[in-house]
């Protein structure tokens, strides 16, 4: 078996004793029942997919994968595609928000080339490592963004990255993305995946103009007509439409679930890699949370078509895993409450009236 | 003058110069222009307050105050009163919600016993401040809920207490409660601020049954037959049907304002102190972010109709500044990335090509 069939035959049901466990001691906290909202179903579902009523949070990670775009070539991002490996440089080098957010939170920070166009690995960035499928994706307008093969080594790299993660100790995951044009990507994926029209899911990425836009919604409807017959699968939808980075942040979302690791998934890219691995692993996204909405596109639509409620709404559009980290943030605090606060009898108040 | 006068007077104007500054820094930081959403205009907010365009963060300070109702003798709460004065204790003692939140963030934590109906100050409790207006107010279905000297009393505790919190270094500030029947003076102040009817605004605050919210929406309604003729004036208003930690919330929200210190105002009853400081001084919103939409009672409606826009919605309705504390996080987070976040040009980052 490869690494990919292990870790899809790994994926496991969630621990609901867990859960009962979590919420029942929930119920002996000093609060009134419930009044922590959502934090109570953090709590819980953390529970589930760790198979630990204790809810015990060992640290967070967050990994961020890079990658280039053939379609970036037809115009359709407001910035140059040389700003993919600056960015890299800069997110490794620890300017980047996401990389400013993991110091602040103290979670571990996995920045990963997969394809970015520009090989920097001879003399390698700061902070980042080097795990280059292809010097970015072919054009998906000309054909299949990548071959059925590289799909799935860009997904093993996601799955390796996830277990070194595991490894250092981390119990909640985050993914993020950067790489020139993949809002491209991910609108198409999200199209084939949902029958959503691209035009209710095309965003300004990085900040498009009206030309660039409506270029950019030919783009993806040219892309979804080209490649309709593979959209029954979702390794081909990602093989025809997809980046190496959306590829490895579907590994990744499938190695959390299968080695018990909460996921927090970002915003509009990481929803399209998260959603790819759904179709691939039905009933994937009871292990995951969706950290934000983001003002991107159609990223409202499609979490309301998935029928997931994201953790946060603050209008943020900048992918790096941004969203996820400060969502990954809030889930520890309410892990931090659990574990920390003190119960009606060992406090000794008193009990409900009516 | 006194000193609620003085810190009237003190009010000025938001530095709209330090705001244009730190809007002009943000354009220059690695990410798409707007792409940090609500982040950048909590920023751009706490530059104009602080009149400080580097928006630096010197530390948090979350302050609780702690009272009793007299209103509670109705049977409007589905706990005891004793629990105002057991949550003190635990407030204090470290192991109620607000105090894991407050020591997990570093932030200072005041909690006032501003007047409970049993009186622990002759054996001081760990951690609790005491500056007792009395023990408890009186119960506003009988007459005001306390005369206009004690709310200016309580409103001076509060700006006593903003003050202290300003001298040891804190210049993002959090208000809560606690105080057993509270929802009930909130609902009732909210009632007589905005118009709307009792039934829209009051609702199980720690938990009460059908027959208990009935009776309690009858109270609020009866209350605000009784002391119509006081609505016109904020302090009216608060003597009728406030309680003393309402009260110092309120004089909390005016005292940072003339501080230049943004303050985050919690849920339900913390919105109705908030509330009151805007009617005693209109315009005072324009210096506080409104932390969270509180799942009790009208709360999402009352923040509609205020005009304000609440930074989580977490569906937490317990109180104690919990809320505040989550969302002041979310703010540090956002003056961290302002603050440490590469430029494009230190970074050495392409611009925007269109």
């Amino acid at each position: 078996m490869t690494l990919f069939e292990q870790t899809l035959a790994a994926i496991g049901p969630l621990d609901l004793e867990a859960e009962r466990a979590a919420s029942a001691r929930l119920d002996t906290l000093t609060k009134p029942l419930g009044s922590l909202g959502q934090l109570e179903e953090f709590v819980r579902r953390y529970a589930a997919i760790r198979h630990d009523g204790a809810a015990r949070f060992g640290g967070g990670a967050l990994m961020v994968f890079v990658a280039d775009h053939g379609v970036a070539d037809v115009g359709v991002s407001a910035y140059p595609r040389a700003v993919t490996v600056e960015m890299l440089r800069n997110i490794g080098a620890g300017g980047a928000a996401i990389s400013v957010l993991a110091r602040s939170f103290g979670y571990q920070l996995f920045v990963t080339d997969v394809g970015v166009e520009a090989d920097t690995s001879l003399s390698p960035l700061m902070g980042v490592r080097y795990q280059r499928v292809r010097t970015g994706t072919r054009n998906f307008l000309d054909g299949p963004a990548m071959s059925t093969e590289q799909a799935c080594q860009a997904i093993e790299i996601g799955i390796e990255t996830t277990l070194e993660a595991a490894a250092g100790g981390a119990t909640l995951l985050g993914i993020g993305e950067m790489g020139i044009a993949n809002s491209t990507s991910a609108a198409a994926i999200l199209a084939a995946l949902t029958g959503l029209g691209p035009r209710r899911l095309v965003g300004r990425g990085t900040g498009i103009d009206d030309a660039g836009l409506e270029r950019k919604i030919a783009v993806v409807e040219a892309a979804t007509e080209l490649h309709r017959q593979c959209f029954n699968e979702g390794l081909q939808i990602l093989a025809a439409l997809g980046g190496f980075e959306i590829a490895a942040m579907a590994g990744a979302c499938l190695a959390a679930a299968a080695h018990k690791l909460p996921l927090v998934v970002d915003g509009f890219i990481a929803t399209a890699a998260a959603a790819i691995a759904e179709k691939i692993h039905p009933g994937l996204f009871s292990y995951m949370f969706f950290g934000h909405r983001s003002a991107e596109g159609g990223h409202a639509i499609v979490l309301e078509f998935l029928g997931v409620r994201p953790i946060l709404d603050l209008g943020m559009r900048l992918g790096e895993g941004t969203g996820a980290a400060l969502a990954m943030n809030t889930i520890e605090s309410a892990l931090t409450l659990f574990n920390q606060m003190a119960t009606f009898s060992s406090a000794g108040v008193s009990g409900k009236l009516i």
